[in-house]
């Protein structure tokens, strides 16, 4: 039985980026923070897929003690994405959507999976996400995340959504947006006002930002000369946090910290190579590692 | 004599952001820095002033232990800047620039400032920063602040000078443009390569980095909800710097990074407050206690 619900895009990416690109890889939210979860846990993934869905695609989640069940074949295509970036990496410029199977997708969870006391909801549309938070069976810690077409066009039902998440994801754009401000410092502490526990934007090179209802958490971006794609890291951030705070078993201030150097620490791997490429041969000591360099790169 | 001289200009600033405006207040990097430094060191400041200077202005930096031996009225106005802010608060918009008695400013340094081991030459011309670098008598540190104009105006006279000097202050997008890299880590490598020491990146909201031989430290922002007037920030960071390693009488790492957090707790001060009102009733134990804050923000 897996111990954290991972809920999101499973895709076929086209990337380009100025150090090369890669077409139809595996890619999606879900495959992302899945994998990086798995490092710290039993990870079950929830999603739709295509009949075009390559089977070794699945044989490698299953390697990596991912739960496939929840991976159901949902019509003839699997969801595509297909986007660039320029030269200064900061941003993603998406050429093509298709969301295939995704459009819709109300999935139903596998009973294993209900029980699970962990899970996160990878960026999709908030009834979507709602579905299936709704069939967990009162988990322990939830974790939410969302982009801004989300905030732009289902704002309420999202802001509903919030209310009943524990931790709330955000990148710095859609953090100032949703909470109109400016100051992510202000927009953090709004987000409490709705009823998370925490709320952690994510600022890209710059690092991440921890609120709590006393505290403030600002851990820098790993230093990196080279990246070389940075699709994924968003969602292996969240994934490797989530996992480790399953495998930790905790959700206090402490636990959270040391959650989000894991869950830069993986991310930070992530960019370094195309895709999933980078993650696929990552061990736990080199996790372990850059966890120890982080550590020498904020002390004073 | 003072341990710390700083160079750099003096002005009458007319400020405007969304939190409310200011005309002709005292200010100029030189104010700003000289002013933090003495929070930790006796500051000599360097710089030309108008027969319009207001004699209380002069007071307020004596009554700061700054020597203004090296304030010398150059000419009939003192510089002048005006400029505001967008809500965002990310960067100035400059309405005006009087360069007045700043244009072409070629001081010389008070005998008793020859000796002084630690010297900050602020953003102005090259020609004039190395003009005042010439005439010390071998300090031990030199830190060397410079902006995009120079750059692009003036780059084969400032990699010059930046071969001469020890740490290299840039913010974020000077650091891109000088080292012809988006990536700020790629950027600072490449600054130690031209001979300092050190290299400081000043990223605003986001914090700092530091570049040394082996090490990357990596200091976030301090995290303030309202900011009320940006100018002066970098500047007291660098005078907050300076001022605690002339103090410290050190320049290994450690020191390195403890006069960051301390030039950033400085800084921090700064921009709550319009010009330098914060500044002049900041107390020691208000910086201590930031620093404390600081600790607090990045432990994990």
């Amino acid at each position: 039985m897996p111990k954290l619900v991972v809920f999101g895009s499973v895709a076929f990416d086209s990337i380009r980026t100025p150090f090369g690109e890669a077409n139809e890889v595996l890619g999606g939210a879900a495959v992302y923070a899945s994998v990086a979860a798995s490092f710290f846990t039993h990870a079950g993934i929830v999603s739709g897929i295509g009949k075009d869905f390559p089977k070794e695609w699945t044989e490698l989640l299953r390697k990596r003690n991912i739960s496939t069940e929840g991976l159901k074949i949902a019509g003839e295509k699997t969801f595509r994405w297909k986007g660039y970036y320029e030269y200064d990496m900061a941003s993603a410029h998406t050429v093509s959507t298709e969301l295939n199977v995704m459009e819709g997708l109300m999935p139903e969870l596998p009973g294993s999976y209900r029980k699970a006391p962990y899970v996160f909801l990878a960026n999709l549309h908030p009834e979507q996400q709602l579905h299936v938070l709704d069939q967990m069976d009162n988990p322990r810690l939830s974790i939410l995340d969302t982009m801004n077409y989300w905030i732009t066009n289902e704002k309420e039902k999202l802001m509903n959504l919030i209310k009943k998440i524990d931790i709330l994801l955000l990148n710095d754009a859609e953090a100032r947006q949703l909470f109109s401000t400016p100051n992510l410092i202000a927009a953090g502490r709004r987000a409490l006002a709705y009823g998370p526990g925490a709320c952690i934007i994510k600022k890209g090179e710059h690092g991440v930002l921890l609120f709590t209802e006393k505290e403030i958490f600002s851990l820098p971006g790993y230093p990196l000369e080279t990246v070389r794609d940075p699709t994924g890291a968003g969602d292996s951030f969240a994934g490797g946090l989530a996992g480790f705070l399953a495998k930790a078993g905790a959700m206090d201030e402490k636990a959270l910290r040391k959650a989000m150097v894991y869950g830069s620490a993986i991310a930070s791997y992530t960019v370094e190579g195309f895709g999933l490429d980078r993650l696929r041969s990552l061990t736990n000591p080199d996790i372990q590692q850059r966890y120890k360099e982080f550590e020498k790169i904020v002390r004073f």
